[in-house]
């Protein structure tokens, strides 16, 4: 199996399909996203972060890059049972840490093994173009890889393990008594507005004020009126800013990247 | 199989096909749509009931749930050979007549054999989030239900019969003598915009008017010059105002629940 | 193998999956794209020529169709050990081609074996309807084709030489010493802008004007500042105009059929 995350839009991420089955044709292929936001690194991380450990073990192929055509490497990384493939710009690191916790046990982030992660560097030859690396490189990279299998990974040609590498860590906001002072990491289709506010700081809470404005603390959407602000624990274990039924983003005034203080009131 | 139909845009859709292929990475899996009209849950009951009798015998998975994270209960429904998981919120109902009658036939919401629809509850336990239940509750009751088998429903642990679910019934038009009145039930990408009135309306009719403004009646987009105005039978078997070439929606300036008057006029 | 490429959007195209599935239930479909740009049949030759030939033997379905419930002919058309599936207005011959070249050697429209194409025409019933043809016209036809196999469609019932059809033939710029004259063929999700100029006709320059401006032409988006303009060779092996993480048609003012001149001036 072969997960597909990309910045792509459409058909591009066709042309990665194409390439995988014509390597095998009996590839399992799911996509994952390929509207991540684009050139958005961090985002992509975010995102990968997320799903990726739902999936029983695959490999994972991303490709967020902006750095396309130049002499950036290409990363194939062990975490556990999976395998991820991407470019080297720092993206895979996070659902790679995740999907090594999610196979041995602990949380986001927290107590990865980090035996469980391991980085190889990627060898390619002269692509044909400098424009698309995700159908010349990741593609016949992650069919490589899903060919000879995640335990096999070492053993393949073009394998080399990874001197150095961008390493990225998503945000972990600061918490000092009843403050929570972090950033949106990510807003959704639906408007909800991630923070980087860990769940647990509004354990027990009932109101809070954010970046000043005092708000309802609800354990679901429904628990404010259709329209009214609240905050809530997201499925992604984070503090989000949301709205019944309406979008949080436009509400709360916030985007992605901005500064957020999350009060405790009572 | 499984098919996927959900307004959830992305990437959330791909944590619900993670789930399902943890419980089994065979399962067969079939996107319908992700971009239903957000939280609409009469437009996606029309749209699953559209596209979902197209279908050999499979398990429905319909996610358009406004009420995530209330007490609204899971339900499971068998509908001839074929099986659909949603909240209760009415969603689910439409198709399931439609699949009962596309097993048994019987036209569309017509002549279903009600013995072919029946309803279960599906008891969940407390979920991971209060935001998500695409991911924590229906999609795991999809691999469960794929996994017993669509005659074996009853069977499984956690399924009841429903003593009472919220039930739901797309609109029809009045049709008194030349006049239809109905209303716009859908309006799709292409900007057709499909009526409650019943296709069979038309038959014989060249001209109508919609709304006071006269029209003529094709057999096809083609049927008038680029940027004309027509009314047709579409392809959901309703009869549909728009616009060769162009969007029916700006020209005849109607969106979903507006009321339509059509009469013949020859 | 089925690969879908259509203007449908969504949810139509999932009627298609269900029709297919329905005559075979294990029948592999990978999606090519939905959101082609609308009935616009040049640029779904364009981009099916593009991705097609990533593919293995397959049989591709292609349905852009702005004369859907007219009499105009459905075509099956064989390429070398690929089947296309299309209306008879164009759109099929230059991903046919693509793919006989790709089967047999040759380039881009240039050296394709004429024996290596093989047009069709598939007798289809009065269909179900007269505005989706996708599912009751062209999803059959696939699922016919994909079940007697490519070797074996002229055994097929309803499949006659096709004696007459639209052809279409992309449009390639002239080259006149320094001067290529061309048009702009397609804006990707991007922004970067194909012209129909040949990637070759960049060899050795570093510097172009481009309908009077001049320009750096770059080996990748990174070889300019973040926000600066280059032309480059792109993935489909055309000079195009873009804009390092920046969106290119607008830059350059270009959109799709607008002319393009580009000098080079060392």
């Amino acid at each position: 199996m072969i997960t597909l995350s990309s910045d792509f839009g459409s058909p591009y991420p066709a042309a990665m399909r194409g390439v995988v089955l014509s390597q095998d044709p009996e590839t399992r292929l799911v996509d994952v996203a390929h509207d991540l936001p684009r050139q958005d690194v961090r985002a992509a991380a975010f995102w990968t972060r997320f799903v990726l450990p739902e999936f029983p073990p695959a490999v994972h192929l991303i490709v967020v890059d902006p750095g396309v055509g130049t002499d950036r490497a290409a990363l194939v990384v062990r975490a556990g049972d999976h395998a991820l493939v991407a470019p080297d710009n720092g993206v895979v690191l996070p659902p790679a840490r995740a999907l090594a916790d999610a196979s041995g046990g602990g949380g986001r982030d927290g107590g990865a093994d980090e035996d469980e992660v391991e980085v190889f560097e990627y060898d390619y030859d002269d692509p044909a173009s400098n424009t698309f690396h995700g159908r010349d490189v990741f593609a016949p990279a992650a069919a490589a890889v899903h060919d000879v299998g995640v335990s096999e990974i070492g053993a393949l040609d073009r394998i080399s393990p990874a001197d150095e590498y961008v390493d990225l860590t998503l945000p972990e906001a600061e918490v000092a008594g009843d403050v929570a002072r972090g950033e949106v990491l990510a807003v959704d289709d639906f408007g909800n507005t991630v923070t980087s506010v860990d769940g647990t700081f509004l354990d027990g809470a009932s109101r809070v004020r954010v970046n000043g404005e005092e708000t309802p603390v609800g354990s679901s959407f429904a628990s404010v009126p259709v329209g009214g602000r609240l905050v809530t624990v997201g499925s992604h274990g984070y503090v989000e800013c949301d709205v019944n039924r309406g979008r949080g983003d436009e509400v709360f005034g916030l985007s992605v990247g901005d500064e957020v203080e999350i009060t405790r009131v009572e």
